[in-house]
C-alpha cells in the first residue's frame, strides 16, 4: 500500500510520500515513490506514484527517458506547454503501459491500478497540482479543494479538512501533511516511514526541500509525539456527552 | 454508506450508529441500524447492521419473531446460553438469507453484503461485543481490540485508536465514539446524523441508555464544535517541521 499527499496553497506545493511497498504480508520492500525533475528557473516538477509498479515505473522511466534524450526516445516534460501539458504526457504514458501490461496483468487476477499526483510550476505560469487515474484522465486542485491523494488515503483525511485552505502558509501545509501521514502510519502497517518532502514555493521554479525524513527525524518524532499528546488533552478537556 | 462503532471497555458496552442508507446518490433514506432487545435483570442485546437492507432486515425479522413467538417461529434470543450463542444464532440467519438472496442479487450484479456488531449481555455471564461478517462467521473484541467497526470505518478510527483503551470509562468511551462518528460526517456524505446511542454497564443488564440523538442535540454540537476548536489550536501550537 502507498500513501501520498499534495498539497497546494497560494504560497506553493508541498508534497509527502511513504516509501513501503508490499505484496502481501511477507513481501514488504522500500521503493522511493517520489520523482523529480528541475531546471532551476524554468521548471520545477514532482511526481509521487501509487498502484502497480510496474506500471509507475514505467511510466517514471519514460518520463526520464525523455528528459535525458532531450525529446528523441520520449517527448521532454521541459518541452512542455506547461504543467497540464506535463499532466497529459503523463497521462499518455500511462496508457500506454496500461494497455501494454493491462491485459495480461488481467488475465493473471493482478491489478493494474495505478495513480499519480503531479505537481509544479513553468515559468510564467501558475504552480498546479493534478491527480492522475490510471485510465490516463486526470483532475486538478483548486482553491475548494487544496489538497489530493493517492493510495490509502481516509485515515489521513479528516484532519487535512479541518486544518488546510488554500490561504494556509507552507509550514502549517507541511504541518498538516506529516499529521495526515502519521495518522496513517499509525491505522495501516502496510504505509511507513520512511518519508519522502518535496516543497516547491510559488515562483521559486526550483525545489525550496526534496529530503527523505527518516523515522526518527527529531521533527517527525516532535510532531508526532506532540500531537497525540495535544490530541489526548484535548479528548480530556472535552465535555462529557449525554 | 452506514458507520456502525462497538467499544466495549471493562465497564460495559458504547453502541452508535448513523442512520443514513443510500442506492445512489439521489435515493437517500433514514433507516435505523440499531435493533435492542432486554429482558431486566436477565438480558440486554443491542445490534447495529451495514450493507444489504434486504438481508440485514431479514435478519433483525427473524430476530425479532423468534423472540415475540417464544422460540416458535424461530429461535428466540432470550433462549440463547450466552452471547457467543446469541452470534451463533444471528450468523445463522445470515447465512440464511445470504443463500435466499445473495444468488439472484448477484445476477443483478447487487452485493448481497452485510456485516453485524452484537454486543450485550447476559445474566452471569461477562459483557460481551462480536463482529459478524455476512458468511455468518464472527470475531469478538477482547482486552487489546477494544472497539469494532462496520461500515465506512476508516476516517473514525484513528482517533479510537489514540485514545480508548479496556480500561477507559464509559464517559470517555461515548466522547471517543462520539467524535469518530464526527470524523466519520465530515468526511463522507452518506454517514448522517441522527444518530443511535446505546449503553449497557457491565452488570446492570439493561440499557443505561438507548435513545436517538438528533443533529442539534446540545451535546453533540458542543462536542462536535469543541474538538474542532481544540485540534484547531493543538495545530497551531505544534512546532513547524523541517
Amino acid at each position: 500500500m502507498t500513501y501520498c499527499l499534495g498539497i497546494r496553497v497560494d504560497e506553493g506545493l508541498v508534497m509527502l510520500a511513504d516509501t513501503r511497498t508490499n505484496a502481501g504480508v511477507d513481501h514488504i520492500a522500500r521503493y522511493g515513490k517520489m520523482f523529480t525533475w528541475e531546471r532551476p528557473g524554468e521548471w520545477a516538477v514532482c511526481i509521487c506514484t501509487a498502484g502497480n509498479l510496474s506500471i509507475t515505473q514505467g511510466v517514471v522511466n519514460a518520463l526520464n527517458e525523455g528528459v535525458a534524450s532531450g525529446g528523441r526516445l520520449c517527448p521532454s516534460l521541459f518541452d512542455a506547454s506547461g504543467m497540464y501539458a506535463v499532466a497529459e504526457l503523463v497521462g499518455e504514458q500511462m496508457r500506454r503501459l496500461e494497455a501494454l501490461h493491462g491485459p495480461t496483468l488481467a488475465r493473471a487476477g493482478v491489478s493494474a491500478g495505478a495513480s499519480m499526483l503531479i505537481a509544479g510550476q513553468k515559468a510564467g505560469e501558475r504552480h498546479r497540482l493534478f491527480q492522475l487515474y490510471d485510465a490516463g484522465n486526470f483532475i486538478e486542485a483548486d482553491e475548494d479543494t487544496p489538497y489530493l491523494q493517492i493510495g490509502e488515503f481516509k485515515y489521513g483525511k479528516p484532519i487535512l479538512d479541518r486544518v488546510l485552505t488554500h490561504a494556509s502558509e507552507i509550514p502549517d501545509a507541511m504541518k498538516a501533511a506529516f499529521l495526515s501521514m502519521d495518522s496513517t502510519i499509525r491505522s495501516n502497517l502496510s504505509v511507513a516511514a520512511p518519508l519522502d518532502l518535496a516543497v516547491i514555493r510559488a515562483d521559486a521554479l526550483a525545489f525550496e526541500t526534496r529530503r527523505r525524513v527518516w523515522e526518527d527525524d527529531p521533527g517527525l518524532v516532535a510532531i508526532s509525539k506532540g500531537w497525540s499528546r495535544a490530541l489526548f488533552e484535548a479528548f480530556r478537556a472535552l465535555p462529557p456527552v449525554g
